[in-house]
């Protein structure tokens, strides 16, 4: 299978079927990372620019390892030292980065819709990497992935994703994907941190978490940004943990085997209690796991998967 | 053909043969990079240390794109992190960077001459990525690269050069190497930002646009920093883009199938109006992709070139 | 030979014959940086990850080109970008970088301790890089190599380590090192630079210089850190240089064939003059030049050694 566009912008663009694709190849990428030879020769010779306006050592790090897993050359591009600084713009930046023959550029940026500017103006592949409050794909097919891996079908799975709706392209990406893949999705925050007219997105949203979490498949906590208290989202963490932190005695409103979710880094004490984090029914640390995975996979189907392959 | 000295300090040192050897093998690099795999194995083995002291993403991606595409393995040793602000000499940090055995050592630093004082002291060959307002031998090169493969001819080949030339590394090396080809080359700038005595290079000045531009054949605009401006060699940017940018009608004046060249990154509206940079005219860009391909050139011709290869 | 542990602690897990058997193999590895290819496939597949909390190019590039000269893959993960600075726990970066499944996690941080907690929690094998003021066992045992590569055998070698021993991890883990291979071992500094009952390690404390390197077959100067005058621990360079600074008249009291080290970077005119320090009794640049060495040997055998490779 190979993805219509050679570009991963968003969700947004995908099919129920490319999103299930993706989903496969990871399987198989997934399996790479336990070897003693962690390595497969897929994209020699290919270039992988990351191009991280805003600074993200967590996800830059996954990418670059399933760059070179992939045996890819990466260059990362990061906003401290790029001439951005220099006042040059975001335009004339990518057509350089695009005149060094790139095969991809993995963007993060603060601003929605610049992967989506780059697409249109480069020949190379184009992966958003997460742009301002907008999209995080990659980061809503690992935790369908992770869903996936622990036996979970999307047709009906009750999701309950909690936190600041508003400022969260993990949870904007995350809705897209699995009401898309048919999945029953209930988003809940505080009347501040909820979008107006979200549920056009085809979820349910609430204010009161226990109504959020009862009887759901997999509890999906958002980290809380400290920035958004001192803007005066919220009054206090502590009243904030009271509210829509996930401790023992919410998470057993959920289904008894519900999986909990977190996109990390973490706040123990805040948007989830250390011993709910760490407990059984945590699968935060598969998700990274299978982020290297899942964008493996992402990175092989858009170089062109299996055709690419047999052409070569 | 061999270079006669394993560094590359400057164009200064260059003699006309060398120079047509780089660009001759630059011809067969920039053919890699347009490859499906864009690898070769030239120089697999071989540690190239990346040491900027001076901030520089443009210039280090081009480098380290190069080293990465003959499969050196390439250290980035920049200057924020660097020991040097722990009051190290150079001297100190050199003969460091040199006891671990690299093949090559790319310089960019603010003090003219730190690349020279580096070669004399070190086993490794020394590439001069930019030495304050010295010189920036690649610069020139792939400059010189992208009006060759232009079908451009040294010899008569009316150059004009117009910025700040006082200050600008890539105007000096641009001087040498296109005087030493034969090249007819003008230089122009504000009276504060053109050196006395600079026509002693072999180049005429100006301080009128008009008369620079007029029947060149390539336009070679530099990059306006601000902090001249803060320090009072000139008054205002709209002042300095009234007499000193390129705008279409200027652009006139010139040959009718002139090229515009800039180093990058450009101020739009201030050295060069953006539908000049965006027109046909411009080769901007090519300037860039052929970046990576002149660097190739240069670590390969100073790794011994093929002779290096018939011996391994 | 294979290491009991998985893991390079300190020196203090250490036993003589493993100490013996990492000098062995750096034997090997030293060759290797000297080939015109400099490169081995022994780590192909592996991954390295660098997680640098504390600043340090220096070290965090010698293991650098360790890792590229052995084919690991290599991720680099410093403090400046990484996540802590979000108030993220050092576990729960651990559990992230383990969760994508590096086989190596190579840790400088400021907090004494914090490889062995990392160690605790991970399936990868830690490798200490410097942990606060309390070992730095890749140093001492490349400060032991350079030591065995001139000729020097330990039983009976008398080694004086002068300068701020009290935050000195570098002395902490050569004192250690050092009397476990049967070396007599003096340490010398300023009294408010010597921890009391350090003779508990088995090695003699001074306060007196010239008692320290009279006769000493090795001379080790310790690096002044100037936040320490600032905090206190001594009136002024000047004065610090005139009691324990290293001049031609004291290196003269040592043995006639004696070696003078420092683990760099070398304040030249305080704890080294110049002279000395470039003399024909510096091994200074050979200690940088072994690190690589040392660096590769430790990896090699913590992935298993000739185990791994018939294995394989």
């Amino acid at each position: 299978m190979k993805l219509r566009s050679p570009h991963l912008l968003g969700i947004e663009f995908l099919e129920p079927e490319e999103i299930t694709a993706i989903l496969d190849a990871a399987e198989t990428f997934a399996e790479i990372s336990t070897r003693e030879i962690k390595k497969v020769p897929t994209l020699r010779g290919k270039t992988v620019v990351n191009f991280f306006v805003e600074p993200s050592t967590r996800t830059r790090s996954s990418f670059e390892l399933a760059e070179k897993r992939l045996s890819a050359d990466s260059l990362n591009f990061s906003t401290s030292t790029s001439s951005l600084v220099k006042g040059e713009t975001l335009l004339d930046t990518a057509r350089n980065l695009e005149a060094m023959a790139p095969d991809f550029i993995v963007i993060r940026h603060s601003e929605p819709g610049a992967p989506h500017f780059l697409a249109r103006h480069c020949r190379s592949s184009v992966i958003n990497a997460g742009d301002g409050a907008h999209e995080h794909p990659t980061q809503a097919l690992l935790d369908a992935f992770t869903m996936r891996r622990r036996g979970r079908r999307f047709p009906g799975l009750r999701v309950a994703i909690v936190g600041d709706i508003l400022h969260s392209r993990v949870a904007r990406s995350n809705v897209l994907l699995l009401t898309r893949m048919g999945a029953d999705v209930t988003v809940c925050g505080p009347p501040t941190l909820l979008p107006r007219g979200i549920e056009r997105l085809g979820c349910r949203a609430t204010h009161r978490m226990e109504e959020a979490i009862e009887g759901a498949d997999v509890v999906m906590m958002l980290r809380v940004q400290l920035e958004r208290m001192r803007a005066g989202f919220f009054p206090t963490l502590r009243e904030y943990a009271r509210l829509f932190g996930l401790d023992g005695a919410r998470l057993r409103l959920a289904a008894p085997d519900a999986l909990v979710m977190h996109p990390g880094p973490i706040n123990r004490g805040v948007e989830i209690m250390g011993d709910v984090a760490d407990g059984a029914a945590s699968v935060i640390l598969e998700q990274v796991t299978n982020g290297v995975a899942v964008r493996m996979a992402v990175l092989y189907l858009l170089a062109g998967g299996a055709e690419r392959e047999t052409a070569a």
